[in-house]
């Protein structure tokens, strides 16, 4: 019999939307495990707000989750994972994986090759300010440069779906050149939505330089921390394993049909078990309240 | 000597930064005035939230600005005001004004010379699906058509400041083609941020197309109910009178610094009283704690 801890699912939650790549990415990659996933729609984005209000957020969000019981929480928003780790892990009693780390590892892995590997990262403009790409990239290369970029005006375009619009290319080759300049071989996408955007900016920085998608990075690591720890589900779940069925369970802070429109958008299906819940003031409020 | 309640500042609050151009509307007409200020920063924009969100956010900031002692409130967001006047009213017990209301008038008015005067509205998604504008202007003109148009962009671009950029032409020239075609008599800018866009919108429109800033109308329509109510302040404030001078006092719930800065490219000026706090839970909290 496995150790009950096992059994547990593992928590996610992002600034809104975005974290459902990261979300499929775990999924895709660990069959035997259920997840339980955290929007926090009503205060979406992060990624222009303080360090105290990013911090404030993300603990509200980490404790709303481990309220219900998980094996392992999963930061899937990049300025969340950059701002707030420490203090989420200062909170809760749980092993706490964010998306910067792998991403920058993955990064440095890419380019070993290079003597001098030249590093571009995109993101929001609180990731760049934070340095905590440049650091963790810095951490695993002695010899990497790292040219970062904040890009602000990706996140509305990519919720607008605008993925293939003239405005942005043009948007993107703004944003893009200074880096493009320097050669990179390799660019971060560091924030959850930019994936959605990859087509343009593939096309942009250049065919030749390879793209870090952070999401798909924290899967890996994700994957052998469960094995490290001893914490994967040996069992098989009952029926077939799909994106969305009711063995995972979604919660967004707002506006719920919104992000089941955009799920269907992003992974071509929409959450069979999604609640719109309050995450603020948790103390005083116990587990959230159902407000819609 | 003048009642007391006259000696009362007026309340302001919109979602963030955007309110600054009705605050200076209004510090233009009222220079006998004080004003309270109050930017959610912390949880803009509320263009894309839900109904009972903003309804909740707008409440929180509502009973914030009363319990400072106000005489008067003013819902600078043009999605608070479509969304949630009357929750509003029902929970705080003075003279609330929106900037719907004033608007929708001043378009009816602008274009009185028609006989089937044609109006536009841009605004965000939220406000153009609550309907309120097309409900407002219809109340004041029985034959007006109204055509709305959500430019969810808008917002992102004018926190960035991008005002000249031929990016910002060419998504106004795809979000005002379809009014364009209707040859409108006017067009409500019916979000805050937008008169920051001005320039951009009116060369797209065309030049004939009389844009309406829904902020100068509310201006005029509370000089005017101050002195239907007696709650004007006859006396002249002390000193010379300037924007943002310590006669007014401006709160925003994070990250006073970037409000500081965007204050500056929209007024010209930096508040000299700015504080940063937290208004949610205000029952719990009473008052509000300064989080920075």
């Amino acid at each position: 019999m496995s150790d009950p801890a096992n059994k547990l699912p593992i928590g996610i939650f992002d600034s809104g939307v975005g974290g459902l790549t990261v979300y499929r990415a775990l999924h895709d990659r660990l069959p035997n495990e259920r997840f339980i996933y955290l929007g926090d729609t009503a205060r979406v984005p992060y990624g222009t707000k303080s360090l105290a209000t990013v911090e404030r957020y993300a603990i509200e969000n980490s404790e709303f989750l481990a309220s219900l019981g998980i094996k392992m929480l999963v930061v899937a928003c990049n300025t969340a994972s950059a701002l707030a780790l420490p203090a989420i892990r200062a909170k809760i009693g749980i092993e706490v994986v964010g998306v910067i780390g792998p991403g920058g590892r993955r990064a440095v892995e890419v380019t070993s090759g290079r003597e001098r590997p030249v590093i571009g990262v995109i993101a929001t403009e609180a990731t760049v300010s934070s340095g905590a790409y440049q650091a963790a990239i810095q951490r695993a290369s002695a010899t990497a440069e790292v040219i970062q970029q904040g890009c602000p005006l990706f996140v509305p375009l990519a919720e607008e779906g605008w993925t293939r619009e003239p405005e942005t290319y043009s948007i993107a080759e703004r944003y893009l050149a200074r880096i493009r300049e320097s050669r990179p071989d390799a660019l971060v996408l560091g924030c959850t939505h930019y994936p959605i955007l990859r087509d343009v900016i593939q096309s942009t920085i250049g065919e030749d330089v390879q793209l870090i998608d952070s999401g798909e990075a924290t899967a890996d690591e994700v994957v052998a921390l469960l094995a490290e720890l001893g914490l994967a589900d040996p069992d098989e779940v009952g029926g077939s394993r799909r994106l969305c069925d009711d063995l995972d369970h979604f919660f967004v802070t707002d506006a719920a049909e919104r992000f089941a429109n955009v799920a269907e958008r992003f992974l071509g299906t929409t959450p069979s078990k999604l609640e719109a819940i309050e995450v603020y003031g948790l103390d005083q409020v116990k587990g959230g309240s159902v407000i819609k």
